[in-house]
C-alpha cells in the first residue's frame, strides 16, 4: 500500500513538472519528452520518467497533435493512495506530498466544478521567468526526496507500532525491480538506510541531506515562480512546505499552544522548563 | 468534528500569519498585536483573531520578553483534526488546508527531529521584501475562504451520502456564537449558502468569489515571498495550491491518466469523446 502511495507522489510530481515544462517554459510535447529522456540518464533514471517521455512522444491517432493533450484531465484512483493517507493519519505521520497527490486526483475528477472555477477565476499569463531546465530537475528531485522520506517514515512508524521488524533498506531493495516506482534512486535509498545506525528520516542521511542542500535554492525558485504564475503545483509546494516546517527551529506551534491554553486551558510547556505543564490566566 | 477541523485550519493560518509579521516583517509582539487588533475590526473579526492579539500582548511572567516566545513550539492535539482528515479521505473530499494544519502540529511535536533538521538545513535571511500588512491580511482572508470551502464541502458530501439533510446555512448560523470559530465571517457564509440554489462550493458564491479575485494577487505575492525566504507556511500554501488546482481548466491529470493507461491499462477518456473508455498500445 505504501508503495502505491509513493507511486501517487512520484506521478503527481512528474505530471506537475511536465506541466511546468510545457505551460511555464512553452516546450512542445516532443521537446518536453527530450528533457525527460535526458533526465532519465541521470539521478532521476526511473520507469515513470521513462514512460513519461514515451507518452509525450506519442502522436494522437485521432488527430494532428499529441495523444496526452487529447486525454481528459480527470484522474482515476483505485484507492491505495487514499488508504495510505488514512494509515498515515491514524499513525500521526505527516505525508503531505502523497496526500497532495491524492487530493489532486480527487479535485481533477470533478470536471464540472473545475470548469466553473476556471470561468470564475481565470488565470493570467503563465510564464516562469528565470527558471531553467536544471531548476525544474532540482525541484523534482528534492520533492522526490521529501516524498520518499515521508513514505519510509510511515513504514518505520507502522513497523515500530505493530512489531513488523521491517528493514527499510530491504524495502528499498525490493522496489528496485518489478514495480512501478523502480528507479536508480532506490539504490541510494537502500544504501542510506544501511548506513543509518537507527531508522531515521531518509532526508537526514548524508547523501540525501547534501542533495537537498544543493537543490534547495532552485526548488524555492521553481515553487515561488509557479505560485506567482498561477500554475497548479500542489505536490511540489507541499513538499517544500514540509521541508520548511521540519527545519524550523522555533516554529508556529508556540502560538498554537498559546491559543489552546487560552481557550481550553490545555496547558503548554516552556522552552526553559520542558516537561512541565503550565497554564496561564491570559489577559 | 468538522467544526474542530476548521478550527485547526484557522489556528494554523493565523499562527503562520503572526509568524510572517514577526519574522518576515520584523514586528515586535506588541506591534503584531496591534495589527491583529486592527484586523479584528474588519472582515477578520473573530474570537481567534481577538485572542491572538491578546496573546501577543501578554508579557512573560518569568522573564523580560513576551510569553508566546517562551512557549515550547510543540503543538498538542486531542484528535478531532485528524478525525476530520480521516473522514475526508474516506469521503474523497480534498481538505488540504485542514490537513496541512494537522500535519504541521504533528511535525511540530517531534522537536528532536526538528532540531536535527534545523542544523542540517539552516535557514537564510527571512525577510519578505515588498510585502505589506494589507498583503498579509489578504492572504489570510483568501486562505480562510479556501479552508471553509473545504470544510463545508465535507459537510455537504457527508450529508448527501448519509442522508443527514444538513442545512449548510444553519451550520454557519450555529457557529456564529458559543464556539471557538465564532466570527463575523460566518454571517457571510450563512448568507452565501442561503442564496445558493443548490449546495455548492462556498468559494463559488458571488460574495466570496469576488473576495478571492480581489485578494488573489496579494495571496500569491505572500506565498511566493515566504517560499523564497524559507519561512514555513504549509497552510497558506496548501490553500493557494488547492485554489490553483481547482481553477485549472486543463490540468496535470491528463498525464496521470496516460501513465495509468501505460503501466496498468487502466484506460482513459478523451476530451472529444467523454464517457468512452480508451486504451492505447503505447510506443
Amino acid at each position: 500500500m505504501v508503495h502505491n502511495g509513493i507511486e501517487y507522489g512520484d506521478m503527481q510530481l512528474i505530471a506537475e513538472t511536465a506541466f511546468l515544462l510545457r505551460r511555464g517554459l512553452g516546450l512542445s510535447a516532443p521537446d518536453a519528452a527530450r528533457v525527460f529522456e535526458d533526465w532519465n540518464r541521470g539521478e532521476l533514471d526511473s520507469y515513470l520518467v521513462e514512460i513519461t517521455a514515451r507518452i509525450l512522444r506519442t502522436p494522437d491517432p485521432q488527430g494532428s497533435g499529441f495523444l496526452v493533450d487529447a486525454i481528459l484531465d480527470q484522474a482515476g484512483q483505485k484507492g491505495t493512495g487514499a488508504w495510505t493517507v488514512l494509515a498515515a493519519a491514524e499513525a500521526g505521520v505527516p505525508i503531505p506530498t502523497i496526500a497532495a497527490a491524492v487530493e489532486a486526483r480527487s479535485l481533477s475528477a470533478d470536471r464540472p466544478r473545475r470548469l466553473t472555477a476556471s470561468s470564475l477565476f481565470p488565470g493570467e499569463a503563465a510564464a516562469l521567468p528565470g527558471i531553467s531546465l536544471d531548476d525544474l530537475r532540482d525541484a523534482l528531485f528534492a520533492s522526490k526526496i521529501a516524498s520518499y522520506t515521508q513514505g519510509f517514515d510511515l513504514l518505520r512508524a507502522a513497523s515500530a507500532s505493530r512489531g513488523y521488524g521491517t528493514e527499510l533498506s530491504e524495502m528499498a531493495r525490493i522496489w528496485t525491480a518489478g514495480c512501478i516506482i523502480r528507479a536508480r534512486f532506490l539504490e541510494d535509498v537502500r544504501e542510506a538506510f544501511l548506513k543509518l545506525p537507527v531508522p531515521d528520516l531518509l532526508a537526514f542521511a548524508p547523501f540525501f541531506a547534501g542533495e537537498l542542500r544543493r537543490r534547495e535554492p532552485a526548488w524555492r525558485r521553481v515553487v515561488s515562480a509557479a505560485v506567482l504564475a498561477g500554475l497548479p503545483i500542489p505536490g511540489l509546494s507541499a513538499s517544500l512546505a514540509w521541508f520548511d516546517t521540519l527545519r524550523e527551529e522555533r516554529g508556529t506551534a508556540s502560538m498554537i499552544q498559546a491559543q489552546r491554553d487560552f481557550f481550553g486551558a490545555h496547558t503548554y510547556e516552556r522552552f526553559d522548563r520542558p516537561g512541565v505543564a503550565v497554564h496561564t490566566q491570559w489577559l
